[in-house]
């Protein structure tokens, strides 16, 4: 799967727009020699250049544990074709599942910057650092990062933008409730204002 | 355009559902007789119940000084028909524009529970007060509120749910770069995991 996606760098200061959009992505990590992925629907970036993005990432997940351990996470950003398996992370725990990626028919690949492993199959990549705000953390399970590392599919963004003729198994999910997700559908110009 | 368009209260628990699906948002707010509105990709529920949301809002904005002096806004969810005055709330300044409103070709009416303009003609609208936290403000524009009141337009979120047959102008914008927005399209249902 993973010789099938042709990954390319994509430059720090637009990793933003892979997140700009709103998409669900997978959060994975790893530590001691155990990895883990969920998904998150609230992600969002914070900066752009140094690009820096944020997530809530709450208590009770085996992810957690592990971002807290090493201090790095990686965000993944599944597509249509991963809508079951993305589910299956938001459903399923680590502390459940010695394999987690096996058990949500994930797979995991290296990462450029940080160790922790990149899902294969999703369309974009960012690789992150965790900014210490303990008190984010503890008030309200927030994590601020900065992006060391960001590669996309080229076949969905090329140039800095997102593709609108990307084949419709790799457009983006974007999590409702209970499973349902709306996919990314057609894009939109808006005119520039005069004023 | 405010008559026709049949809002409905959303109860609390489910408000984070209006946002959960990442879309661009009108920020708004009112302090001494002065509105304004800005566009904000970054935004996204914080919790669930009381819900919470965070919105990144930059120090330079008109917007932000009238947040911080009344300690409440507004986050109005635009659709398709909506794009170039999205775009537009998103390019120009409230500095540059006594009525920013009317310069996004834009209108306002009256929330329940605070003193700040909903914006007609969107699909959501959530009614917010700031929690305190002056180091997220200063270190990152990361504004975070508990979520007051909120609202949907029921030809496009009805019984907690986005409707999958909403009508193709009124479905959600998620911003990507440069006035380019993908409209939210159609909705997969994922299959739940066994384990």
């Amino acid at each position: 799967m993973n010789s099938n996606s042709p990954r390319r760098d994509v430059p720090l200061p637009q990793a933003y727009r892979l997140l700009n959009h709103g998409p669900t992505v997978l959060v994975s990590a790893r530590h001691a020699g155990r990895s883990n992925v969920m998904a998150a629907a609230w992600a969002m970036p914070l900066d752009f250049d140094p690009p820096k993005v944020t997530v809530v990432i709450d208590k009770n997940t085996f992810t957690r544990r592990l971002i807290e351990a090493s201090g790095t996470f990686a965000l993944s950003v599944p597509s249509r074709a991963l809508a079951d398996a993305t589910y299956a992370a938001g459903s399923l725990s680590g502390a459940d599942h010695e394999d987690k990626f096996t058990a949500c028919g994930l797979a995991g690949f290296a990462a450029q910057r940080i160790d922790a492993p990149l899902v294969e199959g999703c369309v974009a990549w960012l690789e992150c650092r965790v900014i210490a705000e303990p008190h984010h953390h503890q008030a309200y399970d927030l994590f601020v990062a900065e992006v060391l590392a960001a590669q996309a599919d080229e076949r969905v963004f090329a140039n800095g933008r997102w593709r609108a003729d990307a084949p419709a198994e790799l457009r983006t999910l974007h999590h409702q409730a209970g499973g349902a997700f709306f996919v990314a559908g057609e894009t939109v110009q808006a005119v520039r204002p005069a004023g």
